[in-house]
């Protein structure tokens, strides 16, 4: 495999994509357990190869976020296994009838849900992407073509080992997972631009790579972009029940992209509610407006590119707004298009939130903290889109899909 | 509106398409019906730009082709303004409930379709999309930027101003609707990169305008691609009924992406059925292969160019294959995946067709001129994508629109 050019790697894909595209779900089910069984028999040589390449990240001067990312553990591994048995539960999305009719000329229309066929995935570092991307795929009947980075080559190549070996076992062609070795930038933009092969690309990564992607993709792609979120916490708010949201927002993992980064308060409630957030939020870094900052001792002046920053970590930015308008269109400038919250008691504020912020998610009453697949129901997810284009908020097994028109007749024409 | 930079008409744009989002369908129909009347009013007016148009456009050089679709009659006016109105008594996709479940937690999870925001359309030549395009984003609540080409300048200043004056008069946002004025190249360039502002781009024009977009495009598209579309004449076909699908298929409408431009014939009919379509499809060009060149007196050889070409006119290219797998591998090499049809009465040639290729539609026993927006029931449509994300197939008002998670909860927290 490593010595293969892109476009040849390429037409296996393609290959691999027409054969995974007519496969019953209990043949792809069975090739998931089997892989997963792979990667626990192939632990040890996972976690050496893993090990090499923690150490090689680690001599060339990686930040310690960048070697967690990188590291496995046996319960990673195992991690990984049962993600691969969690997918083979799902339900299949494949051939799922979205819809049908029958047209005045006696034409039944139907349309029918199919696999997208050859999907990239671009990523970096987290190794077991490389699992977890080629199992949603795989199930979703399509072909993955996955370029990971030079740092977790070598775990990459043992995990891919594993899959392609594990899927040949089951008699389906091991091409459903390749994976691209050869990780300089070039080969990045050439596989990014493999246009008639590439049927739907996903990069998992930062701001770099997303803006290579702009730049140069020729394939259609969707993008897992950042989360600026809000919560919104209305003069109607129930203030206990805002607290527990914001702490929750905020704290249960600031590393995630669902986490709140912004807390907006109604003016007739912050007088009350900030002193009180205060207390709760011990610990966390604030950065308060004008009018936020003298009820919150300790915090510091916010500028704007703190409301406009993704913080990833305890840090949260602070604004009072007078109306419900203003904390809108706060989000409206600022916000990412991911997860925006508000907490009331008043339905109007509530349906005026609701239809009037424009982004993947909008919450009443609940934590941010909800929009990912797994929490709303999803099974698994390969990201979440802050775009609006095919998908919207969590990727699930649907979103590795479409949609095609099947049209039976008995010989109509056309007048 | 001429002298403002592309930006700000961003913008203004942006604003809009906040006020189109939360209007009811009532408020989008009555102005849509003001639209078509003030067209009417504004005939003579029409008439006389695009005259102008058509002259400037002679007197450069354009072929007969060009000035026929640039030119307006009254007879299109008023097509144009019915065209309005079919659009105003489309039912609204806006707010439709997609889907919705209660997870175990109590969070009552809902899909609901909104518009996209900002629609941008490039286009070429053809007035009348500034009337058809901009009516299909009004309805869907989405504000349409407009960039038409130089040759029909004056003509789309006076309909997108028609259209314009009777938002407004309906109380809308008349920047709902926005002319791009500026038809350098460059603008063409700045107008694909105005990420953040066009939510969806849709190209209405040739190769030319689609590379151009897959180069330079920052903002999320769907691609209008071509149509070579293939029937596949079965062993098993009712060959009367293949001769009735491929004359209509290849000669009802030549020009339009949606006809046929390959004929694939089963070995063991070639022999009957090639004879009887060289008299049925007299007057036109076949271009055929060695099988079936003999079959086919008057026929040219055909070569591999001929098998890729979409003709758009009175021209087949026609093969023949060993069985329906060498017509399922023809296809797959050549289609550009728009529409290709099977004529069989064998039930598991169908289901294999039907699975077995990779098209946005695939057609059983029907021609396919009917895989267009008004055939397959949508109403009006925007274009036909060929690409699998978002759309495919027919784009109609709901591939105009997104869908966004809206969770409403009583303070749930993520545990």
């Amino acid at each position: 495999m490593s010595t293969t050019s892109l476009p040849d790697l390429g037409q296996r894909a393609k290959a691999a994509a027409r054969l995974l595209a007519t496969l019953s779900s209990s043949a792809k089910d069975e090739a998931l357990v089997l892989a997963a069984d792979r990667l626990s028999a192939r632990s040890d040589e996972i976690l050496s190869a893993n090990a090499s390449d923690v150490a090689r990240s680690v001599g060339a001067g990686a930040s310690p976020t960048v070697v967690d990312r990188l590291r496995l553990s046996e319960a990673r591994v195992v991690a990984m296994a049962d993600g691969l048995r969690s997918v083979a539960m799902l339900p299949d999305p494949v051939g799922e009838v979205v819809e049908g009719h029958v047209r005045p000329n006696g034409l039944r229309v139907e349309r029918v849900r199919v696999p997208l066929g050859v999907v990239g995935i671009i990523y970096e570092n987290r190794p077991n992407v490389t699992a977890d991307a080629a199992a949603l795929c795989l199930k979703s009947g399509n072909a993955a073509m996955l370029r990971g980075s030079a740092g977790a080559l070598e775990s990459n190549r043992v995990i891919a080992s594993s899959l392609r070996e594990a899927i040949g076992k089951a008699g389906l062609p091991a091409d459903a997972v390749l994976l691209v070795e050869d990780t300089a930038h070039e080969t990045a933009v050439e596989f990014v631009r493999l246009r008639g092969v590439i049927d739907c690309l996903i990069p998992r990564g930062g701001p770099a790579l997303l803006s290579m992607i702009l730049e140069h993709a020729t394939v259609p792609y969707v993008l897992d972009g950042d989360g600026n979120c809000h919560v919104y916490v209305d003069a109607a708010a129930d203030l206990a029940m805002a607290e527990r949201i914001v702490v929750n927002a905020k704290t249960q993992r600031p590393g995630v992209c669902n986490a709140a980064e912004t807390l907006l308060v109604h003016a007739d409630v912050a007088n009350e509610f900030l002193p009180q957030m205060s207390r709760a939020l011990a610990g966390v870094v604030l950065a308060a407006d004008e009018r936020a900052r003298p009820l919150l001792p300790g915090s510091r002046p916010a500028t704007e590119a703190d409301f406009a920053t993704e913080f990833l970590a305890l840090e949260l930015a602070v604004g009072v707004v007078d109306d419900l308008d203003a904390a809108i269109s706060h989000i409206a400038r600022f916000g990412s298009g991911h997860s925006e919250a508000i907490v009331t008691s008043d339905l109007e504020a509530a349906t005026r939130f609701v239809r009037q912020v424009d982004a993947a998610a909008v919450l009443v009453n609940a934590s941010t903290r909800f929009i990912d697949g797994g929490e709303l129901g999803l099974g698994a997810e390969v990201g979440i889109s802050t775009q609006k284009l095919h998908a919207r908020g969590p990727m699930g097994l649907r979103e590795l899909t479409c949609v095609k028109y099947v049209v039976y007749g008995e010989g109509q024409i056309r007048q």
